[in-house]
């Protein structure tokens, strides 16, 4: 019946602005939610949307009880329906998108969620399908190691999701298989990996921010750091040509946790000054929810925040208007 | 971004196939699932699938009480989502549809449908926008009198949605205004227009069933029935030339309430012979939930039936095997 699609398209009158989309993948507890927060305030929310697609959950938590998998596993997730409201969104129209209550574990009243000019999507699984992966402009994976990521997980889902720490980590044993067969292949989809981890062989005082190694993969085009940064290794900051878990070749930037604001500076300005634009540098970036600004977030964000601006149509007004003045 | 779109259109690769659409739209109590149900058992429900997009609700009934509109207006619900599903739907694709609990009245859990070979929608507003019209084969309008109406609202919601009569009652009248702007205005858009109705000026005896007035609009090609039935107005059935309350050409079929299974049975022939395939009617035709089976029922179910079969690219073959032994 294509005479039917052709009568559908014709009656489709509103007119379709195409978001900027940005994934934002990681197993439970990597720092998404920190990343995309900064972002969304950076944008302006009345310009930036992030939807978790952890929503799209098959099953609440009293079912999965009885079932042989863990929330990572694509069959306990609608993951069909995840690809149709990436696509919905991609090309400019609204979901009513599925909301799965953490705390309760129960799947609830879905909400009505209308693309922005700038779509951030984070969770365990989006990039887990070629037709996910189609949607997205930016693709990123978090990639912490796995003691820094279980430590994390036993602090939030205690305070906040009401576990005790023995069944956090029962939970992390239970999961690790799904981990490795479906959230860390996502890895080497992503334009930019990032691993937030201590330096190996430092010993910095206590209250230091984690540093920040940055995986670029040329599979976008990124700002060129190379004139500040490259062969320079003593500094805070440095970016190596290197290659990925795959062999294949890729610029590895290093962001140390006791850069000062000075250090990072230097780099901001650089990856700024490559949008052209005539805008302070957006306050937001590099807040964590406790503790000191870490610069290392602060640049993964500023980078990030460039693809966005970089990737959207009119970035050189309208999509620096509404930028928080500095 | 058209390459964006391009790429998701190639990421795309399960085989689509489309089902035939059919919309039932009415107000409340107009008779939608009855009409439904029989359709339903008469194709298995393996290869049809029923939705109701009064779920498509924005509000729940809570909220409700300080809007100053009921669920009758476009604005109570979520149009646009609406329109996006039945479009999916009319595509071949799966949708999560939202659903609205009429016992507690509250937006509960999303459910999964995934498209069958048909697929019948019924509600009060799906032939109220433009694009959700474009996704139909074929459009239905249900119209009884306003006082048959209001007694099957009474007994339905009375009996299943545990109001009492009066609030049922001053609810259609707080409804009334909506009904006349946005339910009955679709009937000019319905390729059938079918009313159950008792015939003026007849004193049939108490269970006679209610006789149907069916507007057959020239928009669909109906099967013929003027050697059956044409200039023979004495009997139980006839077909009269006529103008719609615009004054545009129509067929209006009558099946009187009192036609027998016989009388049925000559027009009933004629309609299933015109699909030309080898195979007995459907026993499920004309059921009502209590009471006798009703004839002018059952001519209407086999009416969608017919058009909902001959829109199916193979109803040679595959459409009927399925349907169960007479």
């Amino acid at each position: 019946m294509p005479h039917k699609v052709l009568r559908m398209h014709r009656a489709q009158t509103e007119p379709v602005t195409r978001p900027v989309m940005l994934a934002i993948a990681g197993d439970s507890a990597t720092g998404k939610t920190t990343l995309t927060r900064g972002l969304v305030e950076a944008l302006g929310p009345e310009r930036a949307t992030s939807i978790c697609v952890d929503d799209y959950h098959r099953y609440d938590r009293e079912e999965r009880r009885s079932l042989p998998f863990t929330p990572l596993h694509p069959a306990c997730n609608y993951m069909d329906i995840m690809e149709q409201h990436l696509q919905l969104l991609a090309t400019g129209h609204p979901i009513l998108k599925p909301v799965y209550d953490h705390r309760s574990g129960r799947l609830v009243r879905p909400e009505l969620v209308e693309p922005r000019e700038f779509v951030i999507v984070e969770g365990l699984l989006p990039l887990s399908t070629r037709l996910a992966r189609a949607c997205f402009d930016v693709a990123v994976h978090l990639d912490p190691p796995e003691n820094i990521r279980h430590q994390w997980k036993v602090k939030r889902d205690c305070g906040e999701r009401g576990y005790t720490p023995d069944q956090v980590l029962t939970e992390l044993e239970r999961r690790e298989p799904e981990s490795a067969a479906y959230i860390r292949p996502q890895r080497e989809h992503a334009d930019i990996v990032i691993r937030f981890a201590p330096i190996e062989g430092r010993e910095d005082p206590p209250g230091t921010p984690l540093s920040a190694e940055v995986l670029l993969r040329p599979t976008i085009r990124h700002p060129d750091m190379t004139r500040v940064l490259a062969g320079d290794d003593t500094h805070a900051m440095h970016l190596k040509l290197s290659r990925d878990a795959e062999g294949r070749p890729v610029d590895a930037l290093h962001v140390h946790g006791y850069a000062s604001r000075e250090d990072s500076g230097v780099l901001e300005k650089a990856i700024w000054e490559r949008l052209e634009v005539d805008h302070p540098l957006p306050e937001s970036l590099g807040v964590l929810r406790e503790g000191p600004r870490s610069e290392p977030l602060a640049i993964c964000q500023l980078l990030l925040l460039y693809h966005l601006l970089d990737k959207h149509p009119d970035r050189a007004l309208p999509a620096l208007a509404a930028l928080p003045e500095g």
